[in-house]
């Protein structure tokens, strides 16, 4: 069961790791999950260098110190990944609900912000809610292979 | 397992049904998924009878014939529930999306949406990636209860 194994290789208990896995073939996204104290300094160094973050790479627009979204959109793929949050959620939505979280809670947010959009790119009808169907399905599947659960109807 | 069973009530094979417990305690959210030709007829007598859809009371305008939200949001909770859809994703955004799927897909759009917009309302920083990550936990928890996958390692 190929798909199960899949599964199977996702950290069950951290949500830190869990979502590095979440947005695939991205080589420095957990550099994204950063502390408050590390924010400045990176930024500065970051803007230091003349360079933007993806989100304001991608908004065409001079990435300051104040930039909401440096710390969590640059790394590789950032523009590409902000390109599919700005189409579904809107930058000033996103912008919004970042600043209305803990700096420690941001990375997180940023993260399972870019799966839900990079899902919905993919599938535009379910999105990650795709995701949550095929789950459900695999959890009934298991619990009648479970021998406590032979005779248990998985509709109680 | 209270949990467990819980999962168990999903339908498991048609997303039709699946959709429709996305949303809780709204009893007429399924009545939103009607075919094209239901649509002209249902919003005549709709805006006939001088009603308008929940996406307009919402955004306090006149809901007219070519309304793309009516539709879908024309049931008891749709006013609230696209207030949470207008926060998260953005009126504007939704509107391009559903108009760009075929008539036939845009009340599983719709509902899917409605249900990404009030996860992330309820848990801001995980939406309804939190889902997604306890029912992959509930997937690799089960696993090794199946005597067949005994040996083997939930990470292989």
């Amino acid at each position: 069961m190929p798909q199960q194994k899949a599964f199977m290789t996702l950290p069950s208990d951290d949500y830190k790791e869990q979502i590095s896995t979440l947005v695939p073939k991205q080589t420095s996204f957990r550099t994204s999950i950063i502390t408050s104290t590390q924010i400045s300094k990176r930024h500065r160094t970051m803007t230091g260098l003349g360079s933007s973050c993806g989100a304001c790479k991608f908004l065409r627009r001079k990435c300051t110190s104040e930039c909401v979204f440096a710390p969590y959109f640059c790394y590789d793929q950032a523009a590409a990944h902000f390109a599919a949050v700005h189409k579904v959620f809107g930058a000033s939505n996103v912008s919004k609900l970042l600043l209305h979280l803990p700096v420690h809670n941001r990375g997180d947010a940023a993260i399972t912000i870019s799966y839900e959009a990079l899902a919905r790119m993919r599938d535009p009808i379910y999105g990650c809610v795709a995701h949550i169907f095929a789950l459900q399905q695999q959890v009934s599947k298991l619990f009648l292979q479970v021998p406590e659960h032979f005779y248990k109807s998985p509709r109680i």
